[in-house]
């Protein structure tokens, strides 16, 4: 097995250098690999936006393998959102390209006198350009620049206008193998940390690469295959309906968020459900399926057109339209789209923006339902108003300085389009996970919701009981794909850790069980949690804002009781 | 001694009962008391405008008697601008009345369903009336009207629109002997707790009552009148300067933030000093020095007149002219008078306001130097616009919107208008204190600047080392003088502990020493440092910004270097 390397940017000093992974790291990669370094290597008090913070981009242990849906890149900061650590990770095309460039991880440190810059990193090393002419441009402009510079074998990384602001919603966009900036690092403000480090944009260019090492490439090619075969079948309704299946089986189960979670149904949800959006999306010769990197053989991704045929957006996501739609009061699925192509053009998180437009409805600035409302204050946000600036910096801020009370946030960062009180085992992984709300830490949704039967278990999600020991398991379940490059669509499952186990084992040569990998995921979330410590957020922190246990959420009056002394022990394992 | 009643006061239910001192805190009184009672009484993990926050009032131990300055009234809450305890407290004729009527503490909790009230406070009892007439009046206008309905002998407290706005930096005004907003419960917050709860005034009248028992009055007497004339002599420079004499040494020492803490002198220090401010109240009639409340003997407030003879403001302290004029690059005391003025009508504390106007200045919404800028932004938080709600949540929320990097803040309040780079044992009590950076929690001034001999120690305040100590020996000291409702002008010295313990010993009939007292004093910060802990805010916050480590401040080039190990170590006491 060849050496995989660092590539360590210096922005203060405009120096990159290619050094030998620290032997400490060899086993580690994807939201592993970021955490530790963070851990390592950031001063957890510093300020996010300062000199002080890194940002570390590692793809998973199975990027660039033949392994279904291993194509995720991770990537860490200290988040500018919430204070902590953070780790986000996205498709598209990077992760593979960075694998197979013998990458372990890119980590970018410092401040330059003055951006942007843009890095390349191809076969023969990496190095900076001068980036001036990118400053400012939109995520789909620049990804067609990009493409046609750089030609259609390179995968891009890129920061929209909102991380050049240090907006602390900014994403990081991934290209997908169109060249389209359709995949994000969206939580957290990991496009702010970038912007900060004066980076507009990373090229990768796997052009004359060899591919990834396998020491036991027969018996990885067989359990990737079976298991390749079974997702085609089990993920059917990902395929057909895309994420957005969830819309009709979340708005039953009472936890569709609706107008700033003041209600768990909303009564246009028919007109944004999947089934609706695969409809419109084949009348329009869209792709109601479509896949954010090769090899993923589930394809959750769609490309949806304007009524007159034309792209307009991809991909329009469950989370997307139950915050910029149902979350805002609006059903109207050509609406959510353009905003969905604002937010990934102008780089930002549609999740903290659709949670943000709702405060700033909440607070009357303008009224739920109005998408020209809600477009309006998008324009704010990219004309840098003052108001933009407050709507850019999130629903907590956002929540903070117009007076509304019922702030949907953990930890500084927004809830995603799962009412906690109707989805309450989610609801602990957003009051617990190191990450601030965030349900892609863990997210416990009942089998009926169609597409990960294995992660019901025995309770019942408007059941308080049980919830801490589900997200817990999944918690650690997920860290477990997180570090391995997987997309958790897989099942974050305790059969599919054995399964990751295989793999490992297969790429390393050596044999690894299921509870060795579970002992990998309990150990990203200690690293975590200890960082969390240093940057002074503690227990106290995991907790869901106190509104969500008293204001009974319609129509099943359901609030949120899993008691404080569960949730603060709920990510307590020894540290190893 | 007869026995000292609590005023519970809800506001949910409109209902007021006076209940008996609860044993446990017979001994408290002033900070002692609104920290012990917020600890016992309130989920620290609260939102701080909502239902389960409570606001404490409450008379210094010796308030109401003839000790010298001991008027100071405790106001205590969990704050909205750092999310911690709070106790905030200041002069004018409150604290006197209630202690007359044998009130120990004022507790306000819940809210109602509209407002604002207004609690009234007599010898017959208290009782809440609707207020609504007196909605978004400002201090002045409403002070007047009560003065005028109520009479001269009553003292009040009241919210301004800032306060009823639920703006951060939101102050409780308390009237002065002339039925004036002079004085202010100005830092964290208190004032939109009290907005939050609905109450929009409180009137104390003690009209009838006979006054404060004292078990061995002569021997409290002889203490009172030896400690009056020792202070009459040795406060000259506060008597004749008030607060500002401390501009000039301030100035000389490179401690005086100037434009947004980029320097630590100001050009035009000479316009703003003490000495040019005593000239010009003579020149036009007001008065350079004027007792706050009954019984001070050092009278350092002011009244401050116009150019044509007529009542401007009062008082005009350093700190308001360090921060709206140095900070703000203005050295003009007529434009600092007016935004003093504004300040104390709309309810606001000049400290938070002042960094917050250095802040947009270094973001460029308004030059350095331009008065007419700063009247423009405080006129945008009058408006309640955008940027004014932005401006009202104070220096943190501002900096983080406008992304400014150099926040002058700890734990979410702005400092004071000391460079802790200039003045490092104040740095440490910024840094520590469970108050967010704030002087007056122990001011660690040296010999020189003229009113506070004593506290000099044997630590230069440009040195790192010592200062760890000095700090924590203020804080303790000042901790006492809260509690007994001692303005901290009688000074802050191991000497005077021994006088506070005899006179504490006089009102109860037995004997105390001044180690007991400062027994006292260290439990008030556990007490304070146990409420954080549970919200949340630990000893990792136990700092300044980085920057106060890295940027050099002309013209000395000093950095702040005392060590962070030292700095969480400052208040660690044992828990008593």
């Amino acid at each position: 097995m060849s050496e995989l390397q660092f590539v360590r940017v210096d922005m203060a000093g405009l120096a990159v250098t290619m050094e030998e992974t620290p032997a400490l790291y060899r086993d580690l990669g994807g939201r592993g690999l970021t955490s530790r370094v963070l851990l390592d290597e950031v001063d957890p008090t510093c300020d996010p936006l300062g000199d002080g913070n890194k940002l570390v981009i590692a793809p998973g242990l199975l990027a660039g393998t033949v392994a279904p849906c291993s194509g995720r890149l991770s990537v860490g900061a200290k988040s500018p959102l919430t204070g902590g650590i953070k780790e986000s990770n996205a498709g598209g095309t990077v992760a593979q390209k960075l694998a197979r460039l013998g990458i372990k991880a890119v980590i970018i440190e410092g401040k330059p006198a003055a951006g942007p810059y843009l890095l390349e990193i191809n076969k023969r090393g990496a190095r900076l350009v001068a980036a001036g002419e990118y400053r400012g441009m939109g995520n789909y402009a620049l990804m067609g620049i990009l493409r046609e510079r750089y030609g259609p074998r390179c995968g891009f990384l890129t920061v929209g206008p909102a991380g050049e602001h240090g907006y602390a919603l900014a994403s990081i966009a991934v290209s997908d193998p169109e060249g389209r900036p359709s995949r994000h690092c969206g939580r957290g403000g990991m496009g702010a940390v970038l912007g900060a480090r004066g980076i507009k944009v990373v090229v990768v260019d796997d052009s004359g690469c060899a591919g990834v090492d396998v020491a036991d490439p027969d018996s990885f090619r067989r359990v990737s295959r079976e298991w390749a075969q079974g997702l085609v079948k089990g993920r059917k309704i990902l395929t057909d309906y895309g994420t957005a299946n969830l819309v009709l089986p979340m708005n039953a189960l009472g936890g569709l968020p609706t107008r700033n979670y003041q209600a768990g149904t909303f009564e246009q949800a028919g007109e944004i459900s999947g089934e609706r959006l695969q409809e419109v999306i084949i009348q329009r010769g869209g792709k109601p399926s479509h896949a954010c990197h090769p090899g993923c053989v589930i394809r959750c991704s769609n490309v949806y057109h304007d009524h007159e045929g034309n792209y307009l957006t991809s991909s329009l996501e469950y989370e997307t339209i139950g915050l910029l739609g149902a979350n805002c009061g609006i059903g109207d699925l050509d609406a959510i789209a353009r905003m969905d192509r604002f937010c990934d053009d102008f780089g930002i998180d549609t999740m903290e923006t659709g949670v943000t437009m709702g405060l700033a409805m909440e607070a009357g600035l303008v009224p739920f339902g109005s998408a020209g409302g809600v477009c309006g204050l998008l324009q704010e946000m990219k004309n840098g108003s003052v108001l933009g600036r407050v709507l850019g910096q999130g629903a907590a801020v956002t929540g903070r300085v117009l007076g509304v009370r019922r702030v949907p946030a953990v930890k500084g960062q927004s809830l995603s389009a799962y009412d906690p009180r109707g989805l309450k085992g989610t609801g602990v992984t957003y009051a617990t996970s190191p990450m601030g709300a965030d349900h892609t830490a863990g997210n416990c949704l009942p089998g009926r919701t169609g597409f990960r039967p294995e992660t019901s278990g025995g309770f019942p999600p408007h059941q308080d009981e049980g919830q801490d020991q589900l997200s817990r398991d999944l918690q650690v379940m997920t860290a477990v794909c997180d570090l391995a490059g997987l997309c958790f669509f897989v099942g974050v499952s305790r059969e599919n850790m054995d399964v990751t186990a295989q793999l490992l084992g297969a790429i390393r040569g050596s044999s690894l069980t299921g509870e060795q990998v579970l002992d990998l995921g309990r150990q990203v979330l200690v690293t975590e949690r200890t960082f969390n410590r240093l940057a002074g957020i503690s227990e106290v922190h995991d907790d869901l804002p106190e509104w969500f246990r008293r204001e009974p959420l319609p129509p099943h009056h359901l609030t949120f009781g899993v008691p404080r002394e569960k949730l603060r022990k709920t990510l307590e394992f020894k540290e190893q």
